[in-house]
């Protein structure tokens, strides 16, 4: 860490007070930026996750020319239910698709977790490459999706308004959603762990549907195995956990070991502090929708939020990913508004 | 109102504490119920709205065939804009298309706010059908669409993961929004108040894209028009106001003169209590895919809300609409549920 340049991202979780707090944007090496787009007509989907080459140069795209603070790895977060066995297709624009879906407790069974470094050596080689190139500019991100969103794919097979199926599954068949869910659990912590070993200074992890749980089921389906990546993982590297649209667990969240935790913009930063005691990293929470007003607008609610959140144990990020349809300017004048905040 | 043989609803509404609450689901008249089917199979969408006779069969179904507490009528928040002259088009499973959207100022002054009443003559014919042939049973529910919500589909023109072009909208033409939420507003004023007098015993309005906005924005696109609404038709009948996805509003709106407030289930009872202050009556918050769980566990669940909700200033309803992959059995269990509470 020490070899760091900007070494923001790391003091924030650390609890250190800045004279303003670092800034990357969720999704940032993605489908607004046009480089990214040249790359995605010429290579498929796994081919740009799974070529280190390609990866690094995508995850470096946002440092270059958007100037963040930090560069998180290009990949995803399906590609753990692919490393345990299961057929993942990605249609550009039509999202997800998992053809065979876990049904049954042989589905289960069958899953696989050994190996999983092997497995997905590709993304650790990735940012292997992508450390070595970033050359200590800005510390590096690493993520895994969290076991219940993990779930509702694997048993979904795809995207969903509502994952009624998969919380069908969970509903009658709680003991094998368990199962299913802590085979997710100990793929996850192998898979973070060894993200740290290869470079990583942070690790998130995305529970991107936990907000369609009710804050009862959130502690049964989703907390725990939350809880125990972030005991498992924090003594190699620093956590943060986003449950999105899980506001109601931010309490609770702020006393496990995660340093951080992500906030999507339905939380005042006002109410995130009270719920967490001032005692954890908040990071968000910009309505990514937001970044299509014009850049004064932008500028102007960027510095209110700093305001708001202070610049103690803060991390600015949007609410959610940045949509494909920002201008890049629009992105760029929301990092800029954070590193030009009080002067 | 005093030949109501059940008017448990108009009692929660009051503040009357009562044995156990009155019970209603959203979307109740629907695509869960196979004589629905039926006839969804013979006319199309807006036939079935439009044509009094069979609006009335489809809100009786549930009264009939579930046994709930208080009939909805079958309509849909759409008419609205449809009434303005926007064009709608509703295909079976795929949700709506407005072909040719809100864009400019002069589209927003070509939409029509005068004769809503006649342009809309067969929901209040509907409505007054369907009070005749409930003969007092159970009180009628009338409804409309929120001012944003709508707004959402008229500039969007379809459903949306995150409705970002209805948000540019707002936050690149302000004065435009204004402009339109504020016509939505005025007729939607209007069509309310005909529901009350066509006998409407309470009127919801859906607000079931306000978790879409940040808690600032919701108080600058949704709140005022609200407001509006609730302080224009509250003198007529009572108002439920039901901002999905807006728990940090709640506070704010129950301070004006709604007589109720819908929940959806990212919000525990006690929060919601608290948040409100205890003033103002509660409906819902069943997680919606629960009704999936098995029998004796939805009556379980069902027991635990309403010991939680309390019997005063409570009615049970689901957290949003009912799934159309419900057996129909279990849907009659979880409103068998709340009339045995406390038996």
């Amino acid at each position: 860490m020490s070899e760091l340049k900007n070494d923001l991202l790391l003091r924030a979780l650390k609890g250190e007070t800045l004279s303003r707090p670092p800034v990357w944007m969720m999704r940032q090496a993605g489908r607004y930026l046009p480089d990214y787009i040249k790359l995605r007509q010429k290579y498929d989907f796994f081919t740009r996750v799974q070529t280190p080459e390609l990866a690094c140069e995508i995850t470096l795209q946002p440092v270059d020319q958007v100037g963040v603070d930090a560069a998180i790895i290009f990949s995803d977060i399906l590609v753990i239910p692919q490393a345990m066995g299961m057929e993942v297709l990605m249609e550009e624009g039509k999202g997800p698709l998992l053809p065979n879906v876990v049904k049954t407790a042989a589905d289960i069974d069958a899953l696989q977790t050994d190996a999983v470094e092997e497995r997905l050596a590709y993304v650790m080689n990735a940012l292997a490459l992508t450390k070595k190139e970033l050359n200590g500019r800005v510390p590096l991100i690493g993520f895994a999706g969290a076991p219940w969103t993990l779930l509702c794919y694997m048993i979904e097979g795809k995207g969903s308004k509502t994952f009624d199926k998969a919380k069908q599954f969970c509903f009658t068949q709680p003991e094998l959603a368990y199962r299913l869910l802590q085979k997710i659990t100990d793929v996850t912590i192998v898979y973070l762990k060894a993200q740290a070993k290869a470079g990583a200074n942070m690790v998130q992890v995305f529970d991107s549907w936990s907000g369609m749980l009710s804050p009862a089921d959130f502690k049964i389906y989703a907390q725990p195995y939350l809880v125990q990546i972030a005991d498992a993982v924090s003594p190699d590297v620093p956590v943060t956990l986003f449950p999105k649209g899980s506001w109601y667990a931010l309490g609770d969240l702020s006393k496990t070991s995660a340093a951080g935790l992500g906030l999507d913009w339905s939380v005042t930063p006002q109410l995130a502090r009270t719920m967490t005691n001032n005692s954890i990293t908040l990071q968000g929470n910009f309505d990514p929708s937001k970044l299509l007003a014009p850049i004064p607008q932008i500028k102007k609610e960027v510095n209110e939020m700093i305001d708001a959140f202070g610049t103690t144990r803060y991390i600015a990020n949007l609410g959610h990913g940045i949509l494909p349809n920002v201008p890049v300017d629009h992105a760029r004048a929301f990092v800029d508004a954070v590193k030009e905040y009080g002067s």
